[in-house]
């Protein structure tokens, strides 16, 4: 046994409280991760704020999480006691479907999320699967990587995915947390990158990789503009022009949608998606081999997300900045 | 300057009459085929109706042709004068653009329509420029061979372009003139094959190469199915509940649209298309290479369409059984 210090919310759209919890006896292939920081997903609020129904309270947020293995399982053998390791959306898989046997352990129907049915990293310790927990490279800075567990490798699978080519270019709808992560990315894999964005967020997108830029809001801007994209990625869940996305696509051109979109999209195949080839695809999160490639190429081209930095016991001031909309371009907890 | 006997309509929606017109001397990078027969594709009633907006008249349609090279101009090395071939949608292309230069010439934003700008195979005659007209090879019956230069490659084309695996499970809406030959080529190229369609043609698709069928008209049925695809394509241009079909694809999945489906999609990214990392594509008929190559497999394979066979002189009579529905599954017009 074991027990655990956290802050947990005990209601839909509650505020944080310190809450303990006990931990059983380890199990044979779990970690358990003394936390030396988490960041804050927007996925957090939504479950913080019950969205999608789903939320089971107390709830414990907090899946961007790096810190220490502070105990393992006998059966585990790729971990040690005091490996500085990472753990993202996912805390577990069944290791047994088609999708776990292929490498997709994020597509496992019984994936487990890591603040769904179990509590997150908003804590001092967080246990997982040990499939779900990766080694942090040496070179990579720990205390910014949080945010690269689950905001950088949401947007880093799908060029692992589509099999990206350095030689494409690459839109990226919606600058904030997994964006600005995108643009780095893309910049760092040799395309040609586009930021669509407000137009406050411009000059910064610049200077985070974009090669060009296209105001967002402004959907004649998207529909004159001369830039063609071989991908564009979607981080945003608010409706936009979809058409309009897709008539700024080359042949064989993609659209790709990682923000967790409710409502539904409203797509015309004429004349862009017919004429054009073009596709429209989706993809959550990303499984442990991407991740673990992200995170050397993260540490090879020393990307790391724009942070604001709380202490862990101000959980509320960090989230009601994160509500603001203002925060840039990622917050992280740091343990007190 | 040659004679051509043709029929074509003189207005939207109107009925064939006798029409001649008048060749110029050949280009150097043409061909004239002299018609033997000429499938019927509900594209042609498309441009005989106006549905696209796009339709000149005297409208002449056609373009499923088949016929032997009467003249060629000066600059065609590939074909010979009394070669059997064939000729689809395109009767021309930029040959200059990236898409021309990649092999993807139906992708080509000059590309010419065989009955768009210029007159199709319900002649005795037609001209297209060299490189869409491609030999037939002669294990192939050429009496039936028609439809695959536009029906049959249009179906055929995203097995290539998806590089669809022979253990892959594929599902075909819409058991017509396209989805017949989709059933038959997905059989041939080693696929578990289901297909979408009415009560009343499920046990002919069965003949067809399919191993499964549901029933297309009852939505409970496409959401209620244990039958799981990597691939489905839509052959209809009618609407459906496209989200209940995405619930029938495995992860990776794709939705492909082969019909000229004119009312918007509405596709939702929950929770298949996001947690399942679906796709949904569409393209347009296929390049010369891929025409050449379905043109081999059709051959080897020994696949064919299913057929009525009309004197073109009957042409009025055809369309009407076209119009009716009730074709088993394309229509061919045989020169008198």
């Amino acid at each position: 046994m074991k027990t655990v210090h956290a802050y947990a919310v005990k209601e839909s759209k509650g505020t944080f409280e310190e809450f303990e919890y006990e931990l059983d006896d380890i199990g044979s292939d779990e970690v358990d991760i003394d936390v030396e920081s988490c960041g804050i997903c927007h996925s957090d609020i939504s479950m913080v704020d019950n969205d999608w129904e789903m939320s089971e309270y107390p709830l414990v947020p907090g899946h961007e999480v790096i810190g220490k293995v502070s105990s393992i399982g006998d059966h585990v053998s790729h971990l040690s006691v005091g490996d500085r390791v990472g753990l993202g959306w996912h805390a577990g898989y069944c290791m047994a479907c088609d999708q776990c046997m292929s490498g997709d352990h994020n597509l496992c129907n019984d994936a487990q999320a890591t603040i769904g049915g179990r509590h997150g990293g908003f804590a001092d310790t967080v246990r997982a699967q040990s499939a779900s927990v990766v080694k942090i490279p040496d070179p990579l800075n720990a205390k910014e990587a949080g945010p690269l567990l689950c905001g950088g490798v949401t947007v880093f699978n799908p060029f692992m995915q589509l099999g990206l080519s350095p030689t494409s270019s690459v839109g990226v709808i919606g600058i904030g947390g997994l964006g600005h992560l995108a643009l780095k990315f893309a910049n760092a894999w040799g395309c040609e990158v586009t930021a669509f964005t407000s137009e406050s967020k411009q000059e910064e997108a610049l200077e985070m990789g974009a090669h060009h830029t296209i105001n967002s809001r402004d959907v004649d801007a998207i529909k004159n503009t001369d830039l063609r994209f071989d991908l564009v990625i979607s981080t945003i869940n608010v409706p936009l022009d979809w058409n309009a996305v897709l008539g700024t696509l080359k042949t064989h051109g993609r659209l790709h949608m990682v923000g967790a979109l409710t409502e539904p999209m409203e797509i015309g195949l004429l004349p862009h998606m017919l004429f054009n080839q073009l596709s429209l695809g989706a993809s959550p999160v990303g499984p442990p081999a991407v991740i673990r490639t992200m995170l050397d190429f993260a540490a090879r081209h020393q990307i790391a997300p724009v942070t604001e930095h709380y202490p862990m016991s101000k959980v509320n001031d960090a989230f009601d900045r994160l509500r603001s909309g203002d925060a840039r371009y990622r917050i992280i907890l740091d343990r007190d």
